[in-house]
């Protein structure tokens, strides 16, 4: 019975290493970064969807007000829950202004809205109060994604922008499945749908996904879009090999390497127009 | 020169009728109700988004624990942010019984997952606080609805509950609406989509809408359900008038005739199931 206790301690030595092989994919930041891009992703919807309600409720109370600066609505509802009594010098620390506040409480004291019962008013103050949180808490993770950015996708980040570059993570799922993508790849990360549509429909191929956030590529003129976008994703694979494999921060020749591509681009001649082609619609046939 | 004064002040008049007009249209509660209404279902969905998010990300730390109540949860997180020195009397209060919190207590102190910088730490302990904040909004609200539809709605909530005849008076936009809809139309409320679906690919139709919240009818057998349905929107049509018009409060006697109803409708015996027909694949040609 020699046997028994040998078969023992290499299962035993079997299941250490699994569970060490498990707890190394564990270890590293990337995947908290991952979870805080998906997060603030989420938050920001809901915050918006928050903001909207907040004002559409409070328009039952005060209908001539109108403010479209979610930080600015949370903070006059929880000053202003009654016509009677309103403090402009309070109304104008949150607006700004002193002519914007005259104004306001000038419309809010003749309201024709509903007044407010105690009950509504302990209600809205309730969910104007956890609306001016949600935004704090995307300043939260925001901050946090710009700092994990920055260890954890140097280069990257410093060609592009922090969100951008952990967007790219997020959408690869992984730093490892990320530093193998071509470039072609990375340019259209995010552009899943339109090229999926694309495939399926035959509808116009996709020209970039998550990179359409830079301003560079956003602000460009419509003809070279595509072109912006290709050099940006060549040189985004160049970076991720050295933030991932070499660890070197090389991002300031990167830069100028990618400054000049792109003015290169953006020097040439606009093409000229042609005539806008009808879109071809959607059919349920293959081509 | 005598007409233009009289003009003027009649103009003033006009604008002072206006206003009352619309201002009168804003005094019911009704409309901060139907508010609280679309921000509870609105909160419902970011809650359970955030909860979800929540409880992946810390499965980054503490891949072993896996807990279904969003509350539990997010005073777990706030507690124990490191493997060690977790206190079992805190957690026991958390979980309730000593076992599971002797079994999570030994699964997180063994745990393979990563180790929580600091950083990470501050973010994810904001974001736990904001979920349950997000809960307990969702508590306020729920009891605003309450004590709103108790007022507005008497007889309904008292035959239906008082969620559903909220989302009853939010699905038809206000109390003067909804007093003249006839039972059929209450009946399918709600239900919006699967009625036109119906109407336009030949769908099977629809045989309730909110109603289905009340669980005498979503738990009753499948054969029934469509009938009780019936029944309970004949009784709200009713309910309503009393509510909205005479302002009585008839919901015992409304609540008797309806139990006799239900009643005779549960005694019948059920329907044999014919096999399943294949449900119809939706078409794009009209039928």
């Amino acid at each position: 019975m020699a046997k028994k206790p040998d078969i023992e301690s290499m299962r035993k030595k079997m299941i250490s290493a699994a569970k060490a092989g498990i707890k190394s994919s564990y270890e590293s930041e990337e995947f908290a970064l991952i979870q805080a891009v998906n997060a603030i992703n989420e938050i920001d919807r809901s915050h918006n969807l928050m903001f909207e309600r907040l004002g559409e409720w409070y328009g039952i109370y005060f209908p001539e007000v109108n403010i479209n600066n979610p930080s600015t609505l949370t903070k006059l509802v929880s000053l202003v829950t009654s016509k009677n009594g309103i403090d402009i010098n309070e109304v104008e620390k949150i607006v700004g202004t002193n002519e914007s506040a005259k104004d306001i409480t000038d419309k809010m004291s003749n309201t024709i809205g509903r007044v407010m019962a105690q009950e509504e008013r302990s209600v809205i103050l309730t969910y104007a109060k956890l609306t001016e949180q949600m935004g704090e808490l995307r300043e939260t993770l925001e901050s946090y994604i710009n700092s994990a950015t920055k260890r954890l996708l140097p280069n990257t980040a410093y060609i592009t922008d922090n969100m951008v570059a952990a967007e790219l993570l997020s959408k690869a799922g992984s730093l490892e499945r990320l530093v193998i993508m071509p470039a072609g790849t990375i340019q259209l990360l995010g552009a899943e749908k339109a090229l999926f549509k694309h495939i399926k429909f035959g509808s116009k191929p996709p020209k970039y996904g998550v990179l359409f956030r830079l301003p560079a590529i956003s602000n460009a003129r419509r003809d070279i879009r595509g072109k912006l976008a290709r050099a940006y994703s060549a040189k985004i694979a160049t970076a991720l090999k050295a933030d991932i494999i070499t660890k070197r921060f090389i991002g300031d020749e990167l830069k100028a390497t990618l400054d000049k591509s792109v003015e290169r681009i953006t020097s040439t001649k606009p093409t000229v127009r042609k005539p806008k082609r009808q879109q071809r619609k959607y059919s349920y046939r293959k081509r």
